[in-house]
Formats: C-alpha cells, structure tokens, sequence
C-alpha cells in the first residue's frame, strides 16, 4: 500500500481560499490597484510563438540582476517567493537537520523545511514581536543548515535590525540564511549587497506585492554566486513562465509608479494606524503593506465583510490571538476600508475603553 | 562553509539551450504554429486583477478534471509537468530509498530523483528501445518507491504495453508509478481511467506539447485521491500563473484544433519516416511528436542548422549514439524540414549504403 514519505504525512495543511473572495481584497497582501499599464501593453503583445515555447529565463535574470545591482550568476528567477523557499530548503536541508524560524512568520517556511524531513526549531518572537536575535543566536548547533527571516516580517509588520541578521549569519557560517523581503519596497532597506561578502546569505526578492504581479508567479532568490549555483541544479530550467518573463522587464522599467504606488501605500499606513490608534485598537507599527491588529473579537471580520472589505484572520498564528491583518490600498481604498472601520466599530460597540487595553 | 547537500552536489547539470534558437525549431518538441487562436483571444482579455491577485487553481482544476472524466480532487495542476515530477519525487523518496527508470528516457527523472537523495536504478530500455518489463519487474525490491515512465518514451517515441505497466503497478503496490503521458495526444492511449482501480498509478499530463502552451507552464498530476492529497501538501496553492489558469479553458474547449494539429503531426511523422526510410537512415518508430534518427555524423546538425532547421543531438544519451531527435511540425515546416534533410545527405554524401547498417 503507498503511503508518502513520513516527514509528507506530517505537513500541516496550507490551505488559504481560492476562490470566492468577493469586495475590496485587503486580505493577501495584494496590490490592489494592480501593475503599472505598461506591463498590461507588454501583456497584450505577447503573441503565439511566447506561448509555445519553452520560455527562455536567461535574458530576462541578467535584466533583473542589473536592476538589483549585482551579477546574473548571483540571481535564480523563481516561481514566485514560493519556489525560492522551497528550493533552498531542498538544496541544504534533510533528515538530521535543524532549520530556525521566528513565529509568527510566514507559513509557508514551516511547510517547505518539514518536507524535507529536517526538524523546525521555531523560537518565539520577543515583546512587541520584536526580533529575538541572541534567542536566535542560542539555538544555532552545528545541525543548523538554515535560519529564514521574514524582513518586514509577515503577519506582524515589524523589522530585525540589519546589524542583527548579519550577526546571525556570521554566527551560522555553515548554515543558509535567508532574509525574505517580500515586503522590501515598502521598507526601503535591504540585505541585498552583502550577499558578496556573507557567502551564507541568501535574499528573496518578489514582484507579487509592490509590482502588482502575483498572478504571474515572479520571484527572485539571490545569493553568492556558488550557492545559486547549487540551487539553481535542482530548479527546473523552465520554472518561470514566459508571460511573466516577457513582463518583467517593463515592470522594472517603470520606477515612477512603483514609487508612486508606494508612496500611497505608506500614506495608507499612517492613516490607518492613526485610526485605530484613536479607537484605541492595539496594533504593531508595520513596515510592510498591512497592518495587524488585536481586535479581540470574533465577528470584526463578517461584519467588515458585510462592508464589503475582505481582510484576514491571524488568530490562529502564534502571539496573534484576537488579531486581524490589514492589508493597505491607496487612497481611495484607504477611505472605504476606514468608513467601514468606524462602522464596524459603533456596530460592535468597540469603545476606547475596551479596546486600549494592552497586547 | 556553507556547502549543499551530498545529494545536491552530485546532482548532474541540465542545462539546455535557453536563448539563440534562431530557425525552425525542431529541437524541444513544442509545437510549431502555436495554440489555438481561441486561447490567443483568451490571453488579449486578462486583465490587471487577474496579475495583481494570486491566482486561484481550484475552479480551474475542476475544469480539467471534468474534461479528463475523473473527480477534481484526482488532479493536481502543476507548473508544467516538470514539477508534477519534482512534487511527486519530494513525496514518495528519501536517502534510503530506491527509484527505476528505464534509459535512454526524460532527463529531468533523474534530477529529481537524485534530489531527494534516493538511489537511480537506471535498466537500460530492450532491444528497439522497448520497454524491459521483466527486467524492471526484476528490480523491485522493498526499498523501491517510484518507477517513472514516460509513455510514448522522449526520446525514443517509442512505447510500452499498457498492460506491461499495469502489470508494474501490481507488483509494487508500495511504489509510486509515474506514467509521464506528455506525449499522449499523438499516441491516444492513455492509462488514466486505471487511476482509481491501481492506488498506487500517476499520470501525468501536459499542455507544453500538443496544446501548444509550453511558455505558460501547465501541466497536471492524475492519480488515485488520497494520494494526490499527500502531493498537495508538498505544492504551493499558488503554483500555476493566474494567465495559465485564464487560458486553460479555452485551450480544452478547442478539440477541433487539436485533432486537426494532431492529425498535421501524425501525417506529418508518417512522411519523416518514409524519407529516412528511403535514405537508409536508422530510426525508431515514433507515436509522439518527434522521430529518433541515428545519422552517425557530427556534422548533420550543423549542416541542418545552416538550412534554418534546428534539431537536438541525442548522442550522450544511453544506447542513442549518433542520434538526433526531430521535431514534427505540420505539413508546411515539414516541407521544409524534409527539403533540408535531403540537401543534408546529399552534402554528406550519405548514401543509402552508408545509412542503412543496423542500429
């Protein structure tokens, strides 16, 4: 009887909703503006010779490793973040190993280390979920073989400081370190040209939440030129799909509406943490696209749905009990996500009083 | 130091041309005139939600399912059929464990096999590359965990008996077995509906060939339920890209397209074959989209690239020394390709003497 291997039996399942997501989606950390309308006028010329060949992801990795600054040997173009994710973890992790995350994260880190067999060492994050870098730092063993970081982290927004991720990769020489920033854009600081010099390091880099491009499923890993080397063996060479290369680079190109966009963003972000600092909601200062409040109550997300805004339920996530995610629009969608704010709030008699209570 | 795994570092290099096919590429099996154009029109009405949001796979999928007659939760879609090998390898195979294929077959078998850390049990294919099913039969120990076929076989375009294969699936009830039916729309047999009575049967499909879609990356692992739901667990939700999701539909809505293109393919095969035939060229008769050619001279590529025609050199292959593998494409580039070839041989001074001694 074929039964999978046991590390497979033993994966939490992952399913987020794929389908029905009917309002303002301010639930997956999407653009919900979309992309820049010149990757829409790229989309609309990509003609039946793309579609039917095998796509060619080369040309397109020197162009984006010269927009990141540094060599296309250093770049593996990626199925989005995911893939980045998973073929790290199968390049350095099996049974025996030992991989550190920080909870909450991303959930996607737990799913792709355990099904290599290596065990989570998962260490909670410190007060205000800041980054428990000497908690880190105490749970290295020579079995470590990779320590990944959100940074902004996901759900909760906050940052580690660089000094701090840098320590850990010098600490954990023999290990993979990978410093996810999905969210860098919003951000605005990056790990990215210490790669050269911390040869352990690795970078993810993704055009699903700035660029507007989840659909078309790009991400980026980058890293020492000898360490993409080996992950890119056991990438398949056709892993990106042609649409998504024939995009790219004019989503690149066109600098001006991603700052534009994340300009309104952080904006968006201030607001929003403006209001629910009013009405005395405990919320995490966020360096990324969301927001994640303690709104300690059950039905804060139907009757936000009822309003017509989709947003996500944390609570089951480590430390995030009672908490929602946010994910910011811009303005206009800031307004409409604010007005049904103020009305769930008066609907559920969410008072200052209640709400100011501490995380 | 950071080093990959053991397995990682043994792993062979795939690295296929990817840039600079310039001329009629009769060298990766795609199809040569494109998709339907119904598919086409589809791609022209994407949308900026449809890139801007993650995509959704299930109604999708359903789709799919419908059209191949089983239930929804039978099928996985998978960026291209490269990662329904790599998700199932991941899911069935560990260091300890073995995995049969039968060579010269589908490069990318090995890689990921290899990944996993399991053992290659690689039986050279019978006399006429056909299939060994005695022998493989032979190998199978406690240890064996995957047998991965490709039926018709890349690239011999040859076959196994179908119930040789199923005769494999009940002597090892505790092994995966992968039948790659890539090829599948130029042979019109197919495995499938045994998914359900043979627990431990994969098929995998592809849209990359006869649909011609090889850029958007879709392809789909078949197999009994609960064995695809421990696939899953191993996959991204959001592996296959929202314009591959949007273009699905139509693509299968369009049969008459594709029988028309099969039919081009299969005339087209039948012509190849006789020209060959008459040049005392060696080749195996072929049910897929390409022919197998021994032409033992390094100088035939070349001398069909300077006509415009690309096609691949098998000769590192097992047992396929001084072989090229040929693309069909319908009537048209089959005019051409059959025109270069003759200029070819006569270039070569390949006479029929020459050409015809036995494989």
């Amino acid at each position: 009887m074929l039964s999978p291997r046991e590390a497979v039996r033993m994966l939490p399942s992952y399913h987020p909703p794929l389908g029905g997501r009917d309002g303002l989606r301010l639930d997956f950390n999407e653009n919900t503006i979309g992309c820049s309308p010149r990757v829409l006028n790229c989309l609309r010329h990509v003609g039946m010779e793309q579609l039917a060949r095998y796509p060619e992801r080369e040309p397109v990795e020197a162009a984006v490793a010269d927009f990141f600054g540094i060599a296309a040997s250093q770049l593996l173009l990626t199925n989005g973040v995911d893939e980045a994710i998973h073929l790290l973890c199968q390049t350095h992790l099996e049974p025996g190993d030992e991989a550190l995350i920080v909870v909450p994260t991303y959930s996607m880190y737990r799913i792709y280390i355990m099904a290599t067999g290596a065990q989570i060492i998962a260490i909670p994050a410190g007060k205000g979920f800041c980054f428990p870098t000497d908690e880190v730092c105490n749970c290295i063993t020579p079995r470590t073989r990779l320590i990944a970081i959100a940074n902004p982290n996901n759900p909760t927004g906050t940052v580690a400081p660089q000094q701090d991720l840098l320590r850990l990769a010098a600490s954990a020489p023999d290990s993979a370190i990978l410093v996810d920033e999905a969210y860098f854009e919003f951000y605005g600081q990056t790990l990215l040209p210490k790669c050269r010099e911390f040869p352990n390091l690795f970078v993810a880099r993704t055009f699903s939440k700035a660029y507007g491009l989840a659909g078309l499923r790009i991400g980026a890993l980058i890293g020492n030129t000898d360490q993409i080397h080996s992950v890119r063996r056991v990438s398949s060479p056709y892993n990106v799909n042609a649409v998504a290369l024939a995009c790219l680079p004019e989503a690149i190109a066109d600098q001006t509406y991603i700052q534009h966009y994340v300009n309104e963003i952080r904006e968006s972000r201030t607001r929003l943490e403006q209001a629910l600092e009013a009405s005395g909601i405990y919320f995490w200062p966020s360096e990324a696209n969301f927001v994640l409040a303690r709104v300690r109550s059950t039905a804060f997300i139907e009757q936000m749905r009822r309003r017509g805004i989709l947003i996500r339920d944390r609570s089951n996530d480590q430390g995030c009990e009672g908490c929602v995610r946010i994910t910011l629009g811009p303005r206009a969608h800031t307004d409409r996500l604010l007005a049904a704010l103020q009305e769930t709030l008066e609907e559920l008699g969410m008072t200052q009083e209640q709400g100011a209570s501490p995380a």
